[in-house]
């Protein structure tokens, strides 16, 4: 991939129907990434009211999902070195904390930091947070690197 | 709620737009319950293709938002003796494992099951499998019992 750091980007070329981050997908999240580190990417978003569980609130699996776009992109940051297209990462193991509502209708801070990377496997972290800076919702998961 | 066993339901209402379980929500998942036993709810779901993230693969975060709704609902098992609408639940704390890709289009059944209740935590876990019966995706998840 080889983002530089601060550089925005967007997966719109003809085959991003990703849910979560493609722009092809009219029924997708739609997520835009920035690289903000070596180790870090981060992504606002507001989120529409269809997205919500309860009024107001950002469904906990829409909420999974926008973490789980920030937290791949930055498991992404540990291969720079590798050609682009080359590294397949999947989701293995994640675990959210949802400590305060995450409201839909706002501005929120997605933000996925690399932790390691052990053989295949990818440790990375993450948080929602608002417009003051709370911090919403957090994540960890492990991420794996398929054989190619 | 107290849902007889066997029985089948759908949220229908004109105030009920969740995301996952809304079916006024023309852009949400519409999952429809079937209560299985006193502990436990299944749904059985296809999954659109707009739904996936790699192609004709779910994404991970639309597993977690079908299985936040069916562990939500066993959940809800644990006080089938409270008034209708007296028992507010939020997901605090939810672990997911992506075991096998879980893929669009083919019949998944998805499964939640109550553990027990302790004071205002709830305790649940819950898996994704597919037609053959192969577990695909497995979580738990702690719920919490809002003051009303």
């Amino acid at each position: 991939m080889a983002v530089r750091i601060g550089e925005t980007w967007r997966n719109d070329g003809p085959e991003d129907t990703c849910f979560g981050c493609g722009h092809q997908n009219e029924q997708g999240l739609k997520v835009v990434f920035r690289r903000v580190a070596a180790d870090a990417v981060e992504a606002r978003y507001e989120a529409a009211p269809h997205w919500c569980g309860a009024p107001d609130i950002v469904h906990g699996g829409i909420q999974a999902a926008l973490l789980d776009e920030v937290l791949g992109a930055a498991a992404h940051c540990g291969f720079d070195e590798e050609p682009d297209g080359s590294v397949n990462l999947v989701t293995v193991d994640f675990q959210l904390h949802y400590r305060r509502p995450c409201r839909a209708g706002v501005p929120l801070l997605l933000r996925g930091e690399l932790l390691r990377v052990e053989g295949r496997d990818v440790f990375v972290e993450g948080a929602i947070r608002d417009a003051e800076g709370e911090t919403l919702t957090t994540a960890e998961a492990r991420w794996r690197r398929l054989r190619s």
